[in-house]
C-alpha cells in the first residue's frame, strides 16, 4: 500500500441537543479548512450547565490525509 | 478574578433511550439538592441489558460553585 | 449469592446516525450467538468520515453469564 | 425500566489484615449514613507500613440509589 | 525460542468471600473450555452490595497457548 | 492499628496566581465544613484564560477521617 | 453505509527478533480461524529474557467483520 | 446557546523558575498567533536538569474559539 | 536557560514494513512544513490488515521549537 | 514540617495463596535491604497458572525515607 | 549518535511551600548519590494536611546516564 | 511454588536504528549489574530528532529475581 501520512487535529464541537450533533459540528467546521478527512475519535465529553440543562462540548480528534 | 471554589459530585443518570437523556436525568436530579451547577464531565458509559435492549447508565461528574 | 461466572466479549457496532444506535447494533448482533447478556460498557467512540459525515464505530464490551 | 438516579461516594476502608476486610469496613461505614447501597468499585489499594507490616487502605467508590 | 501464539479471554469470577476466591472461580471455569492456561491479569475489582455485604466481581484476563 | 475509615471529596480551588495557591484555597474551603482533613491529591490542573493570562482551576481530592 | 458489526479478539504474538514480527505472527495465527480481518491495535509490548536476550510478546487486538 | 466550535493546540512552555511561569509562557506565545483563547489544561510536567537545577517544560493544551 | 516555547503536532506515519519505518515517514513528512524538530513520542501503534498482512499506522507526537 | 525526601522502589511479591500474602512477601523482602519503609501502593495484580491454580504476582511500589 | 543508556529512579520531594520547591528537593537529594542527571518527570502531586495547610509530596521520576 | 520475590528497575535504551535495538541495549546494560533477569515491559517509546532522523529512546521496565 502507498505509505500515506496523516495529521490529527483536535476540534471541540458543541451542541445543546446531544453528543452526535456536537461531533457533527466539529467535523463540519474542520471540513471548511482541511480536506481529505478520514476518521475521528471522541476524546472527551463534557459541557457547561445553563438553567439546569447541559450544553455538550465534545472534543474530537480528526485525522486527514496530507498531500505528498 | 474572584477565587471561587467548586465541589464535584458524581451522579449516575440512567435512560432506556440514549446517552444524552441519561446525562440530563443526572443533572436534573442534582439540581434538586445543590445550586449553582456549572459544568459536567461524562466519566463512564455503561448499562444493563434487558430483553436484548440497553439500559444506559452514565456516570457524570458535576461541578457547582460553593458559597463563600 | 451463587458464584456465577461471566465472560466479556468486545463488539464494535456501527451507525451513520448516532452513538446509541451503534450500541444497540452491537448488542443485537451479540444476542444472536450468545445468551444471558447482562451488561455492556462503552469503551471507545470513533468512526470514519464520508462526504463530511461521521459513520460511528462504537466498541462495546458485553458481559454474559456462562452456564455452570 | 424506571430511570433511577444514583450517587457515587468515595470511602477509604482500612485493615491490618487484608484487602477484602478493608472493603467491608468501607461499605459498613457507608451504610450508617446512606441507604440503598447498590455497588462498589475498588479504585486504589495502598497503605502505610508499620514495623514491617502493611496496613491496607483501600479506596472504594460506592454507588447508592437516590430517592425520587 | 519457539514463537508460540496465545489468546487472551476476559472472565469475571465472583465470590461473596474475597478477591482471590473470585479469581480462582474465573480460572476454574475457564479451564473447563480451554486448555494450556498460562497467566492471568486482574483488570477490575468491583461488585454488588446485598444487605450491606460485598459480592465481589473480579474481571480477569486469562492467557492460554493456541495450538500450532 | 485502629481501622479508621476516610471519605474523599473533590474540591476545585482557583487562583490567578499559581497552582499551590489554588490548592490552598481548596483545602481552606473544605476545612470550613469538614474536620480531620488528612491528605490531598492533585487530580487535574486547568483553567480559563482572560486577557491572555491564566486563571488556574485545580481539582483536588481531599481525604478526611470519619467519626466512628 | 451499511451498519457492519465487528468483533475484537486479543492475540499475543511472540518473536525472538522484533516487534513487527510478533505482530505478524499474531495476525497470521488469527487468520487461520477467523475471516475478514480488518484492523489491529498493539496493546502491550513485553517479553521474557533468556540468556540476556529479549523474547518479544506483543499483545494485539484484532478486529474482524461478523457475518450478518 | 450558539454552537461555537473550538480548536485545541498543544504548546510546551518552559521556565527555570516554576510551573506556572512555564504555563504563562506557553499562553503568551500562543496568543501571538491565535485569538480568542478560552481555556488551558496542563498535560505533562517534566524538564531537563542542568547543574542540578530543574528547567521546567510544561505541556499545555490550549483551546480557542474558531470563527464561524 | 532561554525560555524556549515548543509546539506539538500529531502525525500518523504508515508503513507496510515495520514500526520504525512508519515513525520515519511521519518525521520526514513533518520536516517538509515545519522546522526545528526536536523530539517525538509514539502514541499509538495500530493499522489495517490486507491479505493477512499488517499495514502499520503509527501516531507520533512531534515537538518543534517556535520562533521567538 | 521537615522536608524529608523519599525513594520509591518496585518489588513483585508472589504467593500461591492470595493477594495480601504476596504484598507481605514484597514488603518483608524490601525491609531486608532498606530501612524506614513508610508506605506501599499495589500497582498490578497478575500471575501464572499451574494445574489450574493461580500463583499471584503482585507488583508493589514501596516508599522509604532517605537519610539526610 | 552514541547509544547511551539511562536509568530512571523515583524520588518523592516534599515542601510546605509549593510544587517546584518539592521538585528541587527531590533533584538535589538525588544528585548526592547519582551523577549525570539528565531529565525529570512529575508523576504525582499529593500531600498531607496539617492545621489546614498542605505539605506537598511530589513524586518525580529522574533519569541519569549510566556509565558505559 | 516457591514464593520468589522480584525487583523492577527502569532502564532507557537508545538506538538510531529501531525500537528493538533500543530494547536490547537496555537489557544488555542491565545484565552488567544485576543477575537473574526474567522479563521486560516496554513503557514508553520516544526520542530526539537530529537532521530529520529519529534517535529512539525506549523506556523498559526490567524484572529480576532477588536472592532469598
Amino acid at each position: 500500500m502507498p505509505d500515506h501520512v496523516y495529521k490529527i487535529i483536535e476540534i471541540v464541537g458543541t451542541s445543546d441537543v446531544n453528543v452526535h450533533e456536537a461531533v457533527r459540528n466539529a467535523i463540519h467546521r474542520a471540513s471548511k479548512t482541511v480536506h481529505n478527512l478520514q476518521w475521528f475519535e471522541v476524546e472527551d465529553i463534557r459541557g457547561s450547565i445553563h438553567n439546569g440543562e447541559p450544553h455538550f462540548q465534545v472534543a474530537v480528534r480528526i485525522g486527514f490525509r496530507l498531500d505528498e
